[in-house]
């Protein structure tokens, strides 16, 4: 487990499949090789964006192997292990610290509903205390629209203070930056990371840790610049222009939008598949996506 | 797999724990066998109720296992096999075909939300085509509060369509009677089970199958009684006493007021446990229920 704080631009890596929908290990090795060397700080694999969900636990084990045997450093991933069940997210958060995670962002149990903070702790305490390692760091995953089961500052803070050295941190994808400002505010040394570029700036400037994105997966680039740059007012610019091209792939629903556009730069049509229940673009999203996108300067060309 | 249609009084099955959160598969069974012994015509076994999402698969198998080695009969079962991940879905699913049941209840895929009906078309075609056995009868599992992922009754008709002898009907737990009465008239030889049997006798007199209720554990006597009388004046008054008895739990957190009211009446404490984010009842909350629920003239009593 590294020492120093996982911070900057994390992608929310995508998954490539086959065209049979078993995961293709290694064209993701090669794709989360490809976003380090474009700048990415780390790698949040298996998340929404990287249909974990999606999987089967032995589908996600077998990622997680792949890429510790394709050299993927252990200390630049932040996968999500969080799952409906305590045993799938136990088995998970071990086999990331065996591949030597920074971290594991971890969503809350997400079948049940209206789960008082009582029934989260309960669950979360379960899991640190079954995972039972002293280098596991945990962050919470708050995504009120997809999980409808949001993280509470009041349950952060409970965790927190019976486990001080575990939890490390959120990921915050509810789109409200005041969310996000009050944490950084409310917990010193909580690696608070917003869930879109969008956010980026205003989050690195009080004082949280960056940002964990599905668009970085394409904006990377820009991404870096930004992060590079947080300190200086031109930043502000780069974030104006990066912002534009998070809105444009946005409008569209993200991972078949994402997908289309990495099979457009490099040419090979297999990063196309997604698993059901997330649906191909049509070809007239797949356009509208193109020319909106285009319109903000996007530039992306890279092998296949 | 039965010939005749699942019809009735199905019970959403608890499932009891040990302490240590693992599925008490001696007790499970036994539970099960008393409720066909109090005359519910099947048991919904793994569903919400029976906290099946908080289950690993393999924890899963196992509890289907045991009712098959305890001499359950197949045909009363309608297990739930709906997970977020194809695979595991397909792996449920094959298990309840090697127990004999009578079909199966499932969920769509439910951690993305806002997902086409392209999307959700593709996910249980997919399903079907690769458990590819003639004997399977699906069950749709619409439970938009739980899942916040609908059943439409457009996808409904595509299914339909193109799987006719598989599609067998739906477990409608959105509390919306209309819906229920409107599939069926939309889909005649449907069998639609309302979620609760405070809508028994209307989806009864309307066409439909029944119910498949998680208070059932404790009505199942009094839903029988309106069952076995559906078409004479007299159950009407039977629904209102099943009803009052029905809310009065229901305004509790369902699982853990369903196992406080089988540790009453069976003396055995270890129908407490509950796995996360499932969280007990307080004190207070029990004392309420149990006065709500005597006030309307609820009895159980029985052995340990």
């Amino acid at each position: 487990m590294a020492q120093t704080k996982p911070r900057g631009v994390f992608v929310a890596a995508l998954t490539p499949m086959q065209r049979d929908l078993s995961p293709d290990t290694a064209r993701f090795a090669r794709h989360c090789r490809w976003l380090l060397d474009q700048g990415a700080d780390g790698l949040a694999v298996l998340g929404t964006t990287g249909e974990a969900n999606s999987f089967s636990v032995a589908e996600r084990l077998s990622l997680l192997d792949a890429l510790g045997e394709a050299g993927i450093p252990g200390e630049t991933l932040l996968p999500g292990t969080g799952t409906c069940a305590i045993p799938d997210t136990v088995a998970l958060t071990r086999k990331a610290l065996e591949v030597g995670v920074a971290g594991v962002v971890m969503l809350p149990p997400f079948y049940y509903k209206n789960v008082s903070d009582d029934g989260l702790y309960a669950a979360y305490s379960e899991v640190i205390q079954r995972v039972g390692d002293g280098r596991l760091r945990i962050y919470f995953y708050h995504f009120p629209q997809m999980s409808n089961v949001p993280i509470s500052h009041e349950l952060i803070e409970r965790l927190l203070k019976a486990y001080p050295d575990t939890i490390a941190g959120i990921k915050d994808s509810s789109g409200n930056l005041d969310n996000m400002l009050a944490m950084c505010a409310r917990f010193p040394g909580f690696g608070v990371f917003a869930g879109s570029e969008q956010f980026l700036l205003p989050v690195l400037r009080a004082g949280g840790a960056g940002c964990i994105s599905a668009t970085a997966n394409v904006t990377i680039a820009a991404c870096g610049e930004v992060y590079r740059n947080w300190q200086s007012p031109e930043a502000d610019r780069m974030q104006v222009d990066l912002t534009a091209q998070r809105l444009a792939i946005q409008a569209k629903p993200l991972i078949p939008a994402l997908k289309r556009i990495m099979a457009r730069a490099t040419g090979d049509e297999s990063w196309l598949n997604v698993r059901p229940p997330v649906a191909p673009l049509s070809a007239a999203e797949a356009q509208s996506l193109f020319e909106a996108l285009d319109g903000t300067g996007f530039r992306l060309k890279l092998a296949a």
